[in-house]
């Protein structure tokens, strides 16, 4: 029988993974909350494949040579990004490796769109009070959404759900990519150019992938562009916003709201519980505390749908490589 | 020239006044922040009408006799309650009463759906975790609002477009009426019986009004009805919900999160600031502090929208009552 460990289960995996296993009675399936380390590699002993999420920790020779002397060439990810991985090692040991590039859309345009409609509503303003016991509605009126047009970038698999989202809140949309997407254009909500989408939008809403072409996408000038008390939200990837160039606008007045759960300088920071400790950006504890921003340590994705179609995803591609085939999920390198 | 003395005026509403005011050049209206008292009835001395906002101070004979000594007959209120007026004194002297029952929609809709897809995430629990700089997503992860059934009761103009946003959501929606919408009816929306949707709905919000035949709608009996871990928002009236059978349902793990807008002991706490004051609900107190709770102070309804309809439906009633006319808003009393 083909056995998988999967290291760095969370409990809220568990009964993903258990419901896989059972589905599939001719895989054993073992996991394990310890991350894979050089010292925990060893645990894999007898296994033909290692699952895991990206947790922060390099796997590169002192990891893979042990896992290549047990025999063990397959590395399934549990999630999208691949920065833990040194792809010289996985090469030079043949590794099969694989990701899960795709899960629920939803669980990201969901949270873009209710951290933007918070933000129109001056909700965080108004919950702030509320925890002060300051129970007056003045002066914490809100701008219902309907009355606003929504600006998407990236109509890509997100960027699409989350127009179906802002229209069903009576919003009007409007929406700019580099490729357009038939359905899209048929609605008739494309603009010719960022500029135009700056120009028009009450609210923007970043879907385009974090490329180098990217990189602060939004910054002074793009905001200039802008309306004046514009709403931004950032679920997409951290560097396509210019944070220094959010701040300037916060302080300015001109954006009335900002909606973070990715960050230029997110790694190392997000993900870890500081209470207690002395946190290690001023610019995000500053924002933190504003009460026109909403921050989120990059959990748009934390849904029970997508935790349990990453787990799924990982594991049928990890008995994919074990039956000799390749999944859809196979990260060619 | 006929004018207008609009009392209690808020920052807020000035923009809507003077737009008004600009478009019935035939009309003089003034405005000032203090509230209709006694005290302050002299200041409507030359005008025709007097327009005013609830505000938990009784119009009775001391203020009323005042005014019909001025020879002012006509009361228009900006808001739809009128429980602060004293109708035997009004009909006494005989008055034009108008309020404004119908505004926005919207502005209420949009605040029990985003409260409701925010308890659904958790965005509470993640909001005080960051707000303590716990950056760790688990354990605080969410349900995808998609994923949901969600059960409107009441499906007159507020619920119909909860339903159209919970739509957007790509949620499943059943609702449950007295009296069926024939567009709702249309597309199968409806159970036959709140004991019905009470079994089937992960979440519920409120849209019936406050009716003595409403009164604790939402009791113990109720929630033992419903789903484990319900959602439930209340943007409805506060009599509909028995707050203390919420409170054990929290308690015991079987609602998993609770909007409160509305407040059957809202009088004299709502709209005030007790901010270094002594809190005088404990209850409330209580379940600001729940990290499965959002509270708001009657807020749903406070948008630029619903504020601008309501200033103009009142200007507009008190010209109608002006012109000899019966306005839509009158009150029958
Ligand atoms: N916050 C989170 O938890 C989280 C989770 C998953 C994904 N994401 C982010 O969301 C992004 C979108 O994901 P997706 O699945 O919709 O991707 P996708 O590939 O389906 O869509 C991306 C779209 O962006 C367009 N695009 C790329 N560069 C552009 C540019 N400069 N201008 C205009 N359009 C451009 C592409 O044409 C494409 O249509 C991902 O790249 C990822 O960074 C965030
Ligand atoms: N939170 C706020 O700021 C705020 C603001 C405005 C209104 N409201 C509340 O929202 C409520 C709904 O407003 P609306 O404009 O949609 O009213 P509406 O009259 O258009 O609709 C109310 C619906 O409830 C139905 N109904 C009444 N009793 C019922 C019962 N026992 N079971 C099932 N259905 C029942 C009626 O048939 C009707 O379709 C109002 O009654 C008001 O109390 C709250």
């Amino acid at each position: 029988m083909s056995k998988i460990l999967a290291y760095g289960v969370r409990e809220d995996e568990q009964s993903a993974m258990q419901r896989w296993a059972s589905q599939h009675p001719e895989v054993q399936v073992d996991t394990t909350d310890v991350l894979l380390t050089p010292e925990n590699a060893t645990l894999a002993q007898g296994y033909d494949v290692v699952n895991i999420l990206q947790a922060g920790i390099p796997v590169g020779e002192s990891t893979l040579g042990q896992l290549d002397q047990m025999g063990i060439h397959t590395l399934t990810l549990r999630n999208v990004g691949t920065d833990d991985l040194d792809f010289d090692v996985l090469k030079k040991y043949q590794f099969n490796v694989s990701n899960v590039p795709r899960y629920s859309p939803n669980a990201i345009a969901e949270h873009a769109m209710i951290q933007m409609a918070r933000l129109f509503r001056h909700f965080k303003q108004m919950d702030l009070k509320v925890y002060r016991h300051n129970l007056k509605w003045a002066p914490t009126i809100g701008r219902e959404v309907r009355k606003q047009t929504i600006g998407i970038i990236g109509t890509g698999n997100i960027g699409r759900v989350a127009i179906q989202i802002a229209q069903g809140f009576g919003a009007k949309v409007i929406a700019y990519d580099k490729y357009r997407n038939a359905e899209i254009e048929a609605q008739g909500l494309y603009v010719d150019s960022l500029d135009e989408l700056y120009a028009q939008a009450d609210g923007i809403s970043l879907h385009v992938p974090g490329l180098p072409e990217n990189h602060h996408m939004i910054d002074a000038k793009a905001i200039a562009k802008m309306k004046d008390q514009v709403v931004i939200v950032n679920a997409g990837r951290g560097n396509l916003v210019d944070t220094d160039a959010i701040i300037a606008g916060l302080d300015a007045g001109k954006i009335d709201g900002f909606g973070m759960d990715t960050y230029e300088d997110e790694g190392g920071l997000f993900n870890v519980d500081w209470e207690g400790k002395d946190f290690p950006d001023t610019r995000v504890a500053d924002l933190i505390t504003r009460d026109n921003v909403i921050v989120s340590p990059h959990t748009a994705f934390y849904t029970w749908t997508a935790t349990e179609e990453m787990v799924e995803q990982s594991l049928d591609a990890g008995l994919a490589f074990i039956t000799g085939n390749t999944p859809e999920q196979a990260i060619n390198y």
